[in-house]
């Protein structure tokens, strides 16, 4: 590939981790990073401005949204999303896939990607052509709009040229993503043609040029589902094609350990200098695991959805938070709606250097949670942000001091 | 009265109209000035370092709302509202009267305070004890909750109570609020009722102290519906009672004349050294109108609600937005919504000097708001309250040149 703006150095290793630093036209990211979304081109709530204070380094927007609304067009008009949506540092697009298939057709299926996703929303799901939402072909991809019901196709082509008007500094190849309800039958097929589709995603991203003025790098993106044998067959042919870096996508199983199990695949055949993003984990377990298992950035909407459901991020849960609650959603987090914050004049998590701590206790956030006031949300997201960007600043800290199974140990105990 | 940090000095006085200097315990105020309102302790949707970047300098709270959730004590566990909502500037609180009613009544009466309120929401309102939600006596008014029903009474001592629990720096008497369809007999009862409040507000206030290291300062409430003979008896008696400052509220008529001509009955019997602040107007015709008869403050949620409704203040609207549009509501609006700013790259008002229309589009603004993201209204609040400050910042110069007629003319016509 031609030259670019776009690189990454490996600073240390410590068995598959790594510290790093990804190079962009729009500035650099320190690697382990989280990856905060901006499905609709804006952190939901959140000023961008307030985004940066956080600590946030790169951000995730969606091809899928941003296409149906307000049109690729529009967005290039603006000279790309960064201006368009005034954040200044790196960006990065999905292919516009994954909501093809899991807006469609996580309706009909009901699977999340991980047991602990809230249900309801757009998550890492299963596609389905059988009530007409989504067909797969061998050219791409034709769906309905979630918002109007509207037809249309998506190809690896048309995506590639969807995300250089978008314009974000990483850009990912189209992939087709399976479901934990597929066979390994339909699974292999799935990825067969995923296959075909990087290496026309590459081809077009070479054949193409950036619209507004700086270079943009491309992701392949490795599928297999839960199969190890597809794993490693998907990890060696995406490794294998000049990708600027890789993602691990699709049905990572049902929890925690069959992540562990296909990252554990899949890494040790990815080449040792590409940067490596996973699809869609940021829970805190989930970040130690993918960090130690040689994955360099990761994506979620947790964080931020949960701090609009008034879910707030701590290390540090009051003793009755931590008796109270059960069940991997409750683990690092404070309900603040409960009664019993009601005239807790402490901040939300004592410690945190937050805008959010320093400036409000939990009774007034849990006043504007009670009374339905934005501002509730925001502040909430901002304190979310700023725990993410907290723990990945301790995850680096740990690497570069060997440290690391330490920090897992005393952050998640065992 | 005692000594307090509180005072008011009349820079220019240009027939009626003055420019001035409001002295509180948390900063001085330039008059004649917008008050933005914060009902539930936040101005919706922005944090208070968005809303002082606007130039706001003023914020009115709701002693009903705050009553009710989360409670005047959780407010004053925090050491007063300024604290507990992070706002470090003067706050005014109201009585509790003004919503008692409105919130209570206005649901039956369906009548607003002026015809250009947007209908469904509190306004200045009249009461009913009709369906038993308020009911009046001499001693105060008891009424249900709007968020549950439950039952809870007001009266002048209690009103001051609260209000020196959540501690803004100017608190008002409490006082009922007559509608336009109340006769001028019931009017004048009323009325009388609402002067012996006064001094039993006056004398409770006395009788208490700043309970957060403070003084405040207490206004009293000029009524008398639409009826000169009242209206000059209000004047004359609250303008006679040793008050901080004298609101005028209540019914003010049908529409920017009667409007003015209450206030042309009341302002000339009111003592010169005292500010004056006017309840519920913020309109552009209405706030020069209030200028011009004397007033030095004005509350209003039309600039922050219309925002979160889409409805940008501007005085320069394109020539398209001017012909497409007819009646009061539609002055001085932009509808962002408008499918005609889909592709729109320019600022929501050129020239304007506020956080949104240096960092965006009217485009974005657009796609914010047709994907029901929360930083449109959040964008928006921001560009209407630094409409407001920089009408106000011209309104005060204008004043000091002697010019405001000639400011009227050019931002009002004719």
């Amino acid at each position: 590939m031609r030259e670019s703006a776009f690189g990454f150095d490996v600073h240390e290793q410590r068995g598959l981790a790594r510290l790093g630093t990804l190079r962009t036209p729009h500035g650099t990211v320190a690697t382990p990073a989280f990856v905060a979304v901006g499905t609709q081109a804006t952190v939901k709530s959140v000023t961008p401005e307030a985004v940066a204070a956080t600590g946030a380094q790169l951000l995730f927007a969606n091809t899928y949204h941003l296409y149906l609304r307000p049109g690729a067009e529009v967005v290039a008009a603006h000279g790309g999303l960064h201006r368009f949506m005034n954040w200044h540092r790196p960006l990065l697009t999905d292919s516009g896939g994954f909501q093809v298939f899991s807006l469609g057709a996580s309706i009909e299926h009901g699977v999340g990607k991980v047991a602990n996703i809230f249900p309801g929303e757009a998550t890492q799901a299963p596609r389905s052509n059988g009530r007409g939402f989504v067909k797969v072909g061998e050219d791409g991809v034709e769906f309905r709009s979630h918002i109007d019901g509207s037809t249309h196709v998506f190809t690896p082509e048309r995506s590639i040229g969807l995300q250089r008007q978008l314009g974000a500094d990483i850009v990912l190849a189209f992939d087709e993503c399976t479901s934990p309800l597929h066979d390994e039958a339909y699974t292999q097929a799935s990825m067969e043609r995923t296959h075909r589709w990087a290496e026309r995603s590459l081809a077009e991203f070479e054949a193409s040029s950036s619209l507004h003025g700086y270079e943009q790098a491309l992701y392949g993106i490795v599928q297999g589902g839960a199969f190890r044998r597809l794993r490693e067959a998907s990890a060696a042919f995406i490794g294998g094609l000049p990708f600027h870096g890789i993602a691990v996508g699709g049905n990572l199983g049902k929890g925690h350990d069959d992540m562990k199990a296909v990252l554990e695949w899949t890494v040790p055949l990815l080449p040792e200098g590409k940067p490596r993003h996973l699809l869609g984990i940021g829970d805190v377990e989930g970040v130690f695991a993918a960090v130690e298992r040689g994955m360099d950035t990761f994506d979620c909407v947790m964080p931020t959805r949960s701090a609009r459901a008034g879910a707030l991020l701590t290390l540090s849960p009051d003793a009755e938070d931590v008796a109270a609650k059960t069940g991997v959603n409750a683990r690092h987090r404070l309900n603040i709606k409960n009664v019993r914050f009601a005239g807790d004049t402490r901040p939300v998590e004592v410690g945190c250097d937050c805008y959010t701590c320093a400036s409000y206790t939990r009774a007034y956030l849990r006043h504007l949670f009670k009374a339905d006031e934005q501002l509730g949300q925001q502040l909430a997201t901002i304190h979310n942000l700023r725990f993410m960007s907290r723990l990945l600043f301790r995850i680096r800290e740990a690497l570069a001091a060997g440290a690391l199974a330490e920090l897992r140990r005393e952050v998640l105990g065992g």
